[in-house]
C-alpha cells in the first residue's frame, strides 16, 4: 500500500527541476526574544522573498520548545488529559494549551518535558513518546517544538497532592478532563468570549474516538449497580 | 462527571484576583505581512510585556486563515487523508501540512475552506465541521485559524481527475495517505532531511486508533480471496 501522489511521472521529473532552496535569511528587527526576518529564496521563476518570525536562539536545539501531552491514568476513573488555562498577551486572551515550555541550556528534549509538566502542573510522568521537531506555524514562523506523550499514574504518592513551581510570573490554573469528554468540553470552552482553544488541543480532542454513548451507558450501569 | 481544577475554594477565589488584563499593544516594527509588536499587560504583581508577532489585517475576519482536515473516502479503499508538501521559507525546508490558506476579503470560513481545498489539491469536498478559531502559536503569535473538517467523496465524476489550481508562484504537491498507515508515513518523512511535519498533523496521526494489524490481517484476506 503506496501513498499516491497526483500527477504523471513526466510531471514527477518537473518536480525535480522546480525545488525551492533558501539563499539567506536578512534580520529587519531584532528585539530581546523574536526577529523580524526575510527569507530569501529560489524557485523555478527566481528569487523571491518571504517576511517571517524567529525566536532568537538561547540553546543549540534545533526545536524552540516541548509540547507536553500528559495522560492521566488513575484506578476506576476515565483516563484524563491534563491541560493549562493561562494569559497570553498575543492574544489578548486565555488559552487552553497542553503543558508546553522551551527547552533549558544544558537539558534534553525528554528532560524538559518532565520538568515542564511538573513546575506547571505539580504532576511527575513517565516519557512514552518524543516527536521529530514539528512546525507550529510554517506559514509565518520558524517556530518548531518536539510533541512528547507522557503518562501520569495517578495512584502513585508523588502524584497523591501535586503541587505546581511557578515562576513569580508565571499564573497557571491545571485542568484535567476525561478524554472522553474533552471535545464538547471544549465546545463548552470556546463559547466564552475570553478564551480559546489550541490548535493541537482541538485536533487532540476532534481525533478521539466517539464514545459518549458508551460512557453514557457505563455511567448508567454504575448508577444501577449504586442502587 | 465534571472536570476538575485544582486547588482549594480559597485558591479559586483567589484566581478572580489574579486575572490578567490587556493594556495596549506597542508597534515595534512593522512590515507588508507581519508587525512585531510589544503587548502591555496588566498582572496582580503590576504590569508586564511580551514580544509578540501579528499578521496584518486585510479581512475583518477575528481568525488569519483556515487549515483544512479533508478525509478522501473511495469505495474498496482505506479511508485517506488529503496533504501537502511544500517548501516553506521560514523553516527553510519542505512541510507535509493539511491544506491551508487566508480567508479572501468578502468570503466566510466554509467557503475559504473548499475554495483552498480545490485550489491546492484540486479536490471538491463537502463541509462536516467548522471549529471556532484555534491558536497556533500562542506564546509568540497573534496567529488564529479555523480548522474546518471536509469530506471528499473521491467515487464523484468531479473528483476522478482532480487538478490543482495554483499561483504563478505556488508549487505544492499533493499527498494521499492513508490514515491508518499516516502516523508510520510522517515516522519515515521525518527522517528526511529536508522535510518537517506540521505540529496539527502529528496529533492527527498520534491520536488515530492503532489498527495496523487488523490492516495486514485485510490485507492478508484480500491476497487469498486474488490467488
Amino acid at each position: 500500500m503506496e501513498v499516491q501522489q497526483q500527477g504523471s511521472e513526466q510531471e514527477k521529473d518537473m518536480q525535480t527541476d522546480r525545488k525551492c532552496h533558501p539563499i539567506r535569511q536578512e534580520v529587519l528587527h531584532r528585539e530581546n526574544w523574536l526577529s523580524l526576518e526575510r527569507a530569501h529564496y529560489q524557485t523555478p521563476k527566481g528569487e523571491r522573498s518571504w517576511e517571517m518570525v524567529r525566536r532568537i536562539e538561547r540553546t543549540s536545539h534545533s526545536t524552540d520548545g516541548v509540547t507536553v501531552i500528559a495522560t492521566l491514568k488513575r484506578l476506576f476513573h476515565y483516563d484524563c488529559i491534563i491541560l493549562v488555562k493561562q494569559y497570553r498577551p498575543p492574544l489578548q486572551k486565555y488559552t487552553i494549551e497542553f503543558p508546553s515550555g522551551l527547552i533549558d541550556v544544558g537539558e534534553n528534549i525528554s528532560e524538559a518535558a518532565l520538568r515542564e509538566l511538573q513546575e506547571e502542573t505539580g504532576f511527575t510522568g513517565t516519557l512514552q513518546r518524543v516527536s521529530a521537531g514539528v512546525a507550529l506555524d510554517p506559514g509565518t514562523s520558524a517556530s518548531m517544538v518536539n510533541i512528547v506523550h507522557v503518562n501520569v499514574d495517578g495512584d502513585e504518592p508523588v502524584n497523591s497532592n501535586p503541587k505546581q513551581q511557578l515562576d513569580e510570573n508565571e499564573y497557571i490554573d491545571v485542568l484535567i478532563v476525561p478524554i472522553q469528554k474533552l471535545e464538547l468540553q471544549l465546545e463548552e470552552w470556546s463559547q466564552q468570549e475570553d478564551i480559546v482553544i489550541d490548535a493541537k488541543v482541538y485536533v487532540y480532542a476532534s481525533c478521539q474516538p466517539k464514545k459518549q454513548r458508551s460512557l453514557n451507558q457505563v455511567e448508567n450501569m454504575s448508577r444501577k449497580l449504586g442502587e
